[in-house]
């Protein structure tokens, strides 16, 4: 039914999206439909995000999605980074507009310009802002949830008094929101470092990352938190009074994370059988499946169910017997469901259930009594299961190099590190002219670089989504 | 500080908005910034209206933002009621497009589009679908909230294989979701009816709604949904297999309420000091105020808002006793929380606080260990309060008149109810002129037409937002 991974990846990728039901392309070039088994995916990872943003001290907000063309020019690298992936209206209420309007591909200047009208003095600062919306860069070459004309994101940003308390705010949303998010919810072990000048965001001084890697040895980046120094300040006019009764320029950190997530969680999570959904995120954890009908059957299910809700699992009943049981358990096991707990006339002459285990595929008879246990204990067993397996991968595809000709080999197959030096500005041309990119540098202990320049760096480096 | 409400209220609305941090413009035209304060209500608003769509069975979605210009035209009614209001873009990532994409005004078409490839047989019915999105209608005359370019809504989209299903639906949402989070999160009474042919919504077949008094006695349209009969389910080819073995054309529904919302709370519950909120609907249920510092006042401050948080009252606190206590007090009354708890150094010596309410304006000497149990009471009773108190001003500011002229006399100072034959076609055409709409067709019964050519029916009629 689905195109198997090995044969051709993305192809697969594409039928699991499609037979999952998450999402498929809309009309306009590269806009996306989130079905609704992919939007209930997007909201749980919204609840979980937006929970640590506000524990994070940041208060949500909305700004415009029409953005005077002019604000972007006003930092020179920003304009020059998103030009050519702007939507323009030029028409509004029947008449050629005066100035043109863009769809915000960001959000930086609109909410630099409020921040600059809000801050007046250190009383003011820090401010910390954050909003869920749908952003536009247009795209040639889209793939459903990696790279989208629309997509939907949280966009946070920040103004602060010192360049310290920015660093350590970018610091803290990228380790307790999105890291905390990514390994503890979606179980996808990341790793965090800091992005080239040549791959950072449009106008920032500094871009940190989390990288997953995807079931082909890819890189995928997951989210990223920037340092904006004091570029959106000055061109805002971001400025405060400070205790000395001198005027300051902020210092402005911006970061997001998108609806890409979803596809992260396909790439790194799914099998030839479909997705594979970790509890923590999983809109429906355990799925009743009524295999025929029979005796007694309907209501053993009805009180599973009933019983598994009143546990505080998020449980779904299919009881449609008309419809061939190996079409409906395919089904389940395509949309990834954590758990199942299969019930027939059988198994209820027996007082028992088939507890399925997406993860594993292990199949086990489980007295009805014992249902919910076995239920929360696989569900909390496989959530580790599901990071560790993907972490031994990601661990048995990364090699360590010391050439670029041996990142070069390396790269068909999974990820590369080595040293940056060995790489440098020269090398990281040459390895982006084999479709390669330094996806971050990380310290040797594996913390987070302050800046590229320090010693012993090593590069970690992919072909990429 | 504001404007009083009797001196201008328009202008009053205006100071609240600005003075409350709500919202503001943003800089292109008709656009709004929804600072942290409006968009924590819009939050508490949404979950209260998602939990119960949710459970009348409708799941989330999300269909792109851009919509080709094509698809307007498909349904006659849709297009020509739109078309002034659209925003095109024209241009995107640097080339001039070929078709121009409209920024959705809603989503029926696009949707319905969808619903079209999504839909087989009658298996597949209902589909109840929901989006929570930003939408755009130029606006000439904006207004904070009431009327922006941009604005924040949900919308439903349904198809049903009968009309009295579609009927039943619309119906459904009307007042099981719409209803009852005006009513008992909201404490804002609402007439329901039936919209006339010339009100209605642009491709439907009837559409229901909800009006609230403002404070100036005008009306307020603060949700409506609508049965679309098969105008879409034609125009985009909604069809499905019935049990006949024969093709139908599916019913549609669709229903939206906006942050709009927001703005009624203000225009209906607001008073010469500012927003009051109630409750259910507070973002901040409880304030304690630090009146001054002194001996243990701190401590005592910080103790109770733990126990009302413990109580699951949403409380926070205010111990900035560097600034004037008074306009602090001013700044909790404009921001409309329910209930202030005032401490200071006075109180902790006779071991009390200060209780006051913002519906009545009360102020209550509270013991120390009854301030928990004082505040629940409170927040229950003025939940009541306020919308007793709306529903009074709604009562004593309708008039039961039997003529168009009396009607117009009458909606110089609020709402007046009328035969609807003795206004008619040609009289809604005369109310209009004289800045007046019919609102809405109700029965003598208060219950929601089925058609506007019911015998007995009631015109309510006003001048609205």
């Amino acid at each position: 039914m689905l195109t198997p991974r090995a044969a051709d990846f993305p192809r697969w990728y594409q039928d699991v999206i499609a037979k999952a039901e998450l999402a498929e392309n809309g009309p306009a070039r590269g806009s996306m439909v989130i079905r609704p088994w992919g939007y209930a995916i997007w909201e749980r990872m919204q609840r979980e995000l937006d929970d640590r943003i506000k524990a994070a001290g940041a208060a949500n907000a909305y700004f415009p999605l029409l953005i005077p063309e002019s604000y972007l020019r006003r930092e020179a690298e920003h304009v020059e980074g998103f030009s050519p992936e702007l939507a323009v209206v030029t028409i509004g209420g029947g008449k050629q507009l005066e100035e043109p309007l863009v769809i915000r591909p960001t959000s930086e200047t609109i909410i630099g310009e409020s921040m600059a009208r809000w801050i007046e003095s250190y009383r003011d600062l820090p401010l910390l802002l954050n909003q869920w919306a749908n952003v536009l860069r247009w795209e040639l070459r889209p793939r459903l949830f990696l790279r989208t004309t629309e997509f939907l994101w949280q966009e946070g940003h920040t103004a602060h008094s010192t360049e310290t308390e920015a660093r350590e705010y970018a610091h803290r949303i990228l380790h307790e929101v999105y890291e905390d998010v990514l390994v503890n919810v979606l179980s996808i072990p990341v790793v965090l470092g800091r992005k080239t000048v040549r791959e950072r965001f449009a106008g920032a001084t500094s871009t940190y990352t989390l990288e997953a890697m995807t079931g082909d040895g890819k890189a995928l980046q997951m989210g990223t938190s920037h340092e904006l120094g004091q570029n959106f300040a000055r061109a805002f006019g971001i400025e405060y009074l400070a205790p000395s009764g001198h005027r300051e320029l902020a210092w402005t950190t911006s970061w997001g994370i998108t609806t890409r997530l979803i596809g992260g969680l396909v790439m790194v999570h799914g099998d030839d059988l479909g997705l594979r959904l970790p509890a923590r995120v999983a809109p429906v954890q355990a799925h009743v499946l009524v295999v025929k009908a029979g005796d007694g059957v309907g209501e053993v299910a009805g009180t599973l169910v009933a019983a598994l809700r009143d546990a505080g699992v998020r449980t779904t009943l299919d009881d449609r017997v008309d419809m061939p049981f190996g079409r409906r358990a395919i089904d389940a096991e395509i949309k990834g469901y954590p758990v199942r707990v299969e019930v027939g006339p059988r198994d209820i002459a027996e007082g028992r259930a088939v507890l399925v285990r997406r993860a594993t595929g292990a199949k086990t008879a489980v007295r009805i009594g014992a249902v919910v246990s076995a239920v929360m204990a696989a569900l909390a067993a496989d959530q580790q299961a599901l990071y560790d397996e993907a972490l031994a991968e990601q661990r048995s595809r990364t090699a360590e190099v010391t050439s670029l000709a041996e990142a070069i080999e390396a790269a068909g197959n999974g990820w590369a590190r080595l040293p940056w030096p060995a790489v440098g500005i020269e090398g990281e041309a040459t390895l982006n002219g084999h479709g390669i990119t330094v996806r971050c540098l990380v310290r040797a202990d594996g913390s987070v670089p302050g800046s590229e320049d320090e010693p012993g760096l090593v590069a970690v480096v992919a072909r990429a989504y």
